[in-house]
């Protein structure tokens, strides 16, 4: 072929010229991801034949993408999100044995160091929103219960902000715990109703949403990560199935899994024992760990 | 298919459940482009089953892509000319007519008003480099000379450098000048030759190119921009062959059409007259315009 005698670029042979410039590579993997990308950006521009305006429109686009991101703010990340992108390669790394619970993305509003707190806490540290219980058990694939199972949950408030978002607003550490199992391999405790909120779209993919006809919502979740020795990390949500959004989720989050019953109850007896005023929100997840790959 | 249900995302049905939300796009192009790269995205990722991490990382390649973009830099367009999309994206726009000669990338050192010189003039302003004198024809695809084109040139220094590179240190203008052919159809003009330099790479796109062990340099050329009535805009190089790097140019710019001769001329009186001192270089090279489609 032409291009092994002089190196030079044609439409055919785009592909093949680009790759082999990196022959000396510093790793294997990086050659490997060099030619899936070069590839892939090709078959792209080929199939799409971008005129030069849609060529700039689009490093333009990615310019602002990248002027959007500081510190406390990840545009990339939300445009992997809305693309899809994000939840594909959360689910490459989670395939589950059967039975085990499904995981979903991270998200950017976990912290590290919420506090450890006794099993039926309220972690609403400011008393607005609807009162809700939740608890379930957690399981081995066999069904038996985990004990010492260490669970981080997170959730946003009846706004659709999590503290983080409001410092000097809501308390510090409002609506965060970490919980453990005892020998039951059941958790309890006590929170608000979440709501759905949008990700932030007052950037270039809020922009890009806004041009798809998209909306920026994700539907009402709680945010769990669950440790055990011998088991695999669990990174997951729980969703309300009644929310507006849960068939439209911006980033792609939702797995027919993940969706648990949110019960209105009315039970002044057990509410007084709750430390609730009058209804409440009762959920009942169980969460199956899969064992470590040995 | 269960995505068609609830719209719930799987490793399986991930391009469709993610385009299927641009039911409402702004036009239909964005509609296919958005189809497009979301499809080649999931492609990519699915074919390099990336870890978290390298997720992450190419997240943050992006960030500092962007971060690296200002007035007087673009990142991402380097980013796009070293993985060979510039030249594709060149190539797609401008197939030309068999005959015609081919175009290359704009690259971005052009300026918008270089003065209009008479035929022959010196277009290096401060005696720098070694002499050239650099002629040929503009033809049409008949092989008539063509009228009134108007020929746009610019190149670097002999050290690698573009005056706007260099302001303060090259005069305004320095190597820069349009001509405008009479009805033979001939251009000619005195300049130094130019020197392969490299592309900017002390940025994310720099660092890239050392990972690969790819060098940034583009082989000495000249710029052409050359316009006539009744004929498409042609933006091209001409290239040395004998530059070191002709064939591995960082940005993919050559072809074969391109190449010119350069030829050391030990021929006194002709030096005289050209006002050059000792031997110079001489290069002819013709250029042919296609018809502008009707």
């Amino acid at each position: 072929m032409a291009h092994e005698e002089n190196g030079y670029f044609t439409e055919e042979n785009s592909v093949e010229v680009v790759t082999s410039r990196n022959a000396g590579a510093r790793s294997e993997r990086l050659k490997q991801v060099m030619e899936v990308v070069t590839r892939k950006l090709h078959e792209a521009v080929k199939e799409l034949e971008p005129t030069q305006e849609e060529w700039m429109e689009t490093v333009q686009f990615l310019t602002r993408t990248g002027h959007m991101c500081n510190e406390w703010r990840q545009e990339f990340i939300l445009l992997s999100d809305v693309l899809g992108v994000s939840m594909l390669v959360d689910a490459i790394n989670n395939r589950k044995p059967s039975g085990a619970s499904e995981s979903t993305v991270l998200g950017p509003f976990h912290v590290a160091d919420a506090p450890e707190l006794p099993m039926g806490a309220n972690i609403c540290l400011d008393q607005k929103g609807e009162d809700m219980v939740i608890g379930g058990l957690i399981l081995d694939t066999e069904g038996r219960p985990i004990k010492d199972a260490v669970i981080d949950v997170w959730q946003a408030n009846d706004e659709g902000f999590y503290d983080v978002q409001q410092k000097g607003i809501q308390p510090d550490f409002n609506l965060r715990g970490i919980f453990r199992t005892g020998k039951d391999g059941r958790y309890w405790f006590r929170a608000v109703k979440p709501k759905y909120y949008p990700i932030p779209d007052d950037g270039p993919v809020g922009q890009m949403l806004k041009a798809l006809g998209r909306h920026p919502y994700r539907p009402a979740h709680l945010h769990y990560i669950i440790k055990a020795d011998g088991f695999e990390t669990l990174t997951t949500h729980i969703f309300d199935p009644d929310d507006p959004y849960i068939h439209s989720d911006a980033v792609f989050g939702v797995k027919e899994s993940l969706l648990a019953k949110f019960e209105l109850t009315d039970d002044p007896a057990r509410a007084r024992e709750l430390g609730f005023d009058g209804k409440y929100w009762k959920v009942a997840h169980d969460f199956v760990l899969a064992p470590i790959k040995s």
